[in-house]
């Protein structure tokens, strides 16, 4: 799928649908985030919290997971909505990494639908991924 | 819902479907899980893996978070399934935990079908939960 | 080790101690936790959160990969302590088992000292481990 | 503390002699870690990984966690190790952020001791942190 062709305001949109369904029981920070894949499907996420912090997951994972369990094996463009239009964390960084490439659009929304727009290899530059670990 | 009513072969045989789109680059042990809501929908998931080994999910979690992520905010029965029939790890059990209570059916397979009934409350007695951490 | 020669009131009163230097900056649920490994050696850890909720790491993972990595490989005894009794999550419990017995003494203690004993094995019955991923 | 005053070669062969520790069952891969704290002192750590993937931890955070729980609050320099030079992932570059500054340097070294620098804010661009959080 050609950059071109990817219908982000579409795309942001879903995300700040999704955000309204977070479980953000803790934090109450509440994530949206939606993932298109190659063969076109988009999948939405929401950070899903839990009371032992570390099992929480966020909403950009929860996308991407859910897209790989429905057959996807690439991802090409990624929104996500939150408040304040805060950046996707490190981890989910990584994980678009397994499934993105570097040149990948990542559209950073509040939920007014203010966005802005970077790539997945300009929030992770210089990324640890699966050619480095087979060079042992 | 009540659990005489869990159609309990179904969600096995949805879990070893959910199995064969496992991305199971690394470990090469591929799990599907299938999980019941409470308003009777079906979700099911597969491990995804990834080359920063922490950031891999297992297939129980994909499919809560998705279930989660899509409205439901209770689960009422669980089913795995492997080559081997391995049991959900200690993680998955806590993420279950935050939606399920300790009396919820877990269901234990392996691919061709043979299966084990267990409890929640069975893979993590004494579990850690809101409760607690609101004590404090 | 043999567990007769366990002390098991040091390996509290250390966990308590630990439990000072926790970063709870979030969840404010300050955890500690002591383990004592197979040549006879005590590491301590607290819970050290993070604002992207699941980097957090809880107190007892952080005991026992500090072990591990200053050249531990088999744990005999782990305390935990909280403000009020609470236990070890399923994530946690899973970490123990990678090192641990099934029959290793598992001290669940407060902040004024009162504790409960159990097993790993008690905590974690029925757990994923090692021998299961080799089995597909 | 300066940058100008960080012995960064002796950071660097730290974390060098900590990836002999590493228990990289499954991966094979080998990770040593070594973090300065603001207060001077260092911590080593190395990957130890679980036979349940995503409860595998990464050296820097085993360092970092290990400096924390040791009363550490701020940390002034990183040093990582690999076979090849392989850098840090996004998940530790987070964790990173909640105890450094974007100006951090950041070492990555292979075994034989070539390194290069880099810094944090260099590995994890416009980084989600706790003032995102409290936005909300």
């Amino acid at each position: 799928m050609n950059k071109l062709t990817i219908n982000h305001e579409l795309l942001i949109s879903r995300a700040i649908e999704a955000r309204e369904r977070a479980y953000a029981a803790y934090s109450k920070y509440k994530v949206g985030a939606a993932v298109l894949t190659e063969d076109g499907r988009i999948f939405t996420g929401c950070n899903v919290e839990n009371a032992v912090y570390p099992l929480t997951l966020c909403a950009e994972r929860v996308a991407i997971f859910k897209a790989v369990s429905e057959g996807a094996t690439q991802i090409t463009a990624m929104a996500v909505a939150t408040a304040n239009g805060g950046t996707p964390c490190g981890s989910c960084r990584q994980v678009m990494r397994e499934f993105g490439d570097p040149s990948m659009p990542v559209y950073i929304a509040d939920v007014r639908g203010n966005y802005r727009e970077t790539t997945l290899g300009g929030l992770l530059p210089d990324s640890f991924s699966v050619k480095d670990l087979s060079a042992e």
